[in-house]
C-alpha cells in the first residue's frame, strides 16, 4: 500500500492509470471506523485500484465547528485502510495549492436540513470532493448514507459537471445497540452515549408507523421529538429522497432525517421509509 | 468531422477515448472566425482528436446583455472546423441537464475588469467550461488571450480543481487595420468599426510610451484615454499578468486591459507591456 502525502504525488499515481485501470476512491476525514471499512469493502470489488484520502478539510467546517479538535488517528487509519485492500492513501498534509480561489456549490439540495444550520458545510465539501476526483482521476468513489444530503449533492455535482465517476452510497453502519457510527461519537461521554440511543430509535419508530399504516408527516415528526433525548434538536423532518424537499405525507419513498446535539457533539442519522404498497 | 447535438453523444464519444487518445478542445459560442481557426490551428499538432465546442452559454450574460441576438452561423462556423482539422463539433441546443443546480465560481481575479460590470460573467463562463471539460473529457484546452481575464481565471479553476487539462492560451489575432476579431464585431456599423480603432491604437500606444520608457501607470492611462474614442468607457487598466491587480508602474511584466461601448456593443481588447531590461 502506498502512502502519498502531497498532490504531486497523487496527481503522478492518477496520470500513470488514467484510463488504464479502474480507480475507485473513498473520501474521509480520518478516524476511520467500521462504517468507512464498509465504503472499502463495497468498492474493492468494483475496481483495479483503491485510494482512501484521508484529510480534515476546513473549507467544510464553520465558525466555532469541532475543525481544531476533530479526532486523528493515521496509524489506525493506515492499519484499517491496509486490512481492507487499499493500494493508496493519500494523506496531504495541505490540499489546496497557493492562490487557490475555486468554489464549487449546488444550489437547492444545500439550502435546507443541515444546510441550513451550516452554511459554509456544503460548498466546502463539493470544493473539497471536486479537487479530489480531479486529482485521484477515480472511476468510482463511495460516500456513507449517513450523510445523506452529502451524498445527494455529491450527485448533483457530479452529473452537472459531467464527471466520469460513478456514485455509490454505502448503507448505513451502525453499533449492535443501533448507534450510527461517526467519528465525532469520539466525543460523547458515557451518559451522553446512552442519550443518543434516542435518534436511531426516534427513527425506528417513524418506520414503524410508517408500515402501520401512518402517513402523516406531522403525526410521525410529533411521535419522533417525543421520543428524542437530546440537549437540542436541529431538525427532524421527513423529506423527498431526490429533491430532500419537506414532504407532508408519506406516499411512496421518502427519508427521514435527524439532527441533535449532546454537549458540543451534534450528531446526525437518517433512515428510509417506505409506505406499504 | 462527426457532429454531436447532445451531452449523451459527447460522453459516448469521450468515454471511447479517455486515457487511449489525447484530445483537444476549442470552447466557442460559435459565429467562427479566423481568431478561432488560429486556436484550432494551435491544437491541431498538439493532440490526436480535436473537438470544438459550440454553445451560446445563458450563465455567463447578464440581463440586459446579448444572448438573445448573439450572431449565429452554423452553416460557416462547420466549414471552419472541417477546413482546420476538427475531428468532432459539440452543438448541443441544451446543454445543461434537468435540475442542474452546480456553479463553479473563482474568486479574487474576477473581481476586477469585466467583473465589476458583469458579475454573474464569469461564474457563468466557469460553470460551462468545467462541464465542456467533464463531457469532452479533453486533455487540452485553448482559449484566445483577447478574453484574457477569463483565460486567467480559467487557468486558475483548472488549477483548483485539479483537471487533468493543459490550457494553451492563443494570441490575438487582429485585422489588417489592428481591431482584434471578435463575433461582436457583426454588430458594428462602418462608423463604429472605424472609431472601434481606437481600441487597439491606444493600447499600441501605451506599448511604445512604454518601450519609450514611461513607466508610471497613471500617466500611460491619461495617455491611452486621450486617445480613445468610444460611447463609453469600461475600464483602461495596467495589471499585473497573474494576479490581475492594478499596478501603479510597469517593472517587468505587466498587461493593458480595455473594454468599451460602441452603441450597444462593448468590445474588449488588451496587449503585453514590457518595461525594457
Amino acid at each position: 500500500m502506498e502512502v502519498l502525502d502531497t498532490s504531486e504525488a497523487m496527481t503522478a499515481w492518477a496520470a500513470a492509470r488514467r484510463g488504464r485501470v479502474r480507480v475507485g476512491l473513498v473520501p474521509t476525514m480520518g478516524f476511520l471506523h467500521a462504517g468507512h471499512a464498509s465504503l472499502l469493502d463495497l468498492l474493492r470489488p468494483r475496481c483495479e485500484a483503491l485510494v482512501v484520502s484521508i484529510y480534515v478539510n476546513p473549507l467544510q467546517f464553520g465558525a466555532g465547528e469541532d475543525l481544531d479538535r476533530y479526532p486523528r488517528d493515521l496509524e489506525g487509519d493506515l492499519a484499517l485502510c491496509a486490512a481492507h485492500g487499499a493500494d493508496a492513501v493519500f494523506t496531504p498534509a495541505s490540499l489546496y495549492p497557493p492562490g487557490h480561489a475555486t468554489r464549487v456549490r449546488v444550489e437547492g439540495l444545500t439550502e435546507g436540513l443541515c444546510g441550513a444550520s451550516r452554511p459554509v458545510h456544503f460548498e466546502g465539501v463539493t470544493t473539497v470532493v471536486a479537487r479530489l476526483f480531479g486529482l485521484v482521476g477515480c472511476d468510482v468513489a463511495a460516500f456513507g448514507e449517513k450523510d445523506f444530503q452529502q451524498l445527494q449533492v455529491l450527485r448533483r455535482m457530479t452529473a452537472d459537471l459531467a464527471l466520469p465517476v460513478e456514485i455509490v452510497g454505502g448503507p448505513i453502519v451502525r453499533d449492535a445497540d443501533g448507534l450510527a457510527l461517526s467519528s465525532r461519537n469520539a466525543y460523547l461521554d458515557p451518559a451522553q452515549r446512552a442519550r443518543a440511543l434516542s435518534l436511531s430509535r426516534a427513527l425506528r419508530a417513524l418506520q414503524d408507523a410508517v408500515v402501520a399504516g401512518e402517513h402523516d408527516v406531522a403525526a410521525l415528526t410529533a411521535l419522533g421529538r417525543g421520543l428524542l433525548d437530546v440537549d437540542a434538536l436541529d431538525y427532524l423532518e421527513v423529506v423527498d429522497p431526490q429533491t430532500l424537499r419537506p414532504v407532508a405525507r408519506v406516499d411512496g419513498e421518502a427519508r427521514a432525517l435527524v439532527a441533535a446535539s449532546l454537549g458540543a457533539t451534534r450528531l446526525i442519522d437518517n433512515v428510509a421509509l417506505a409506505a406499504a404498497p
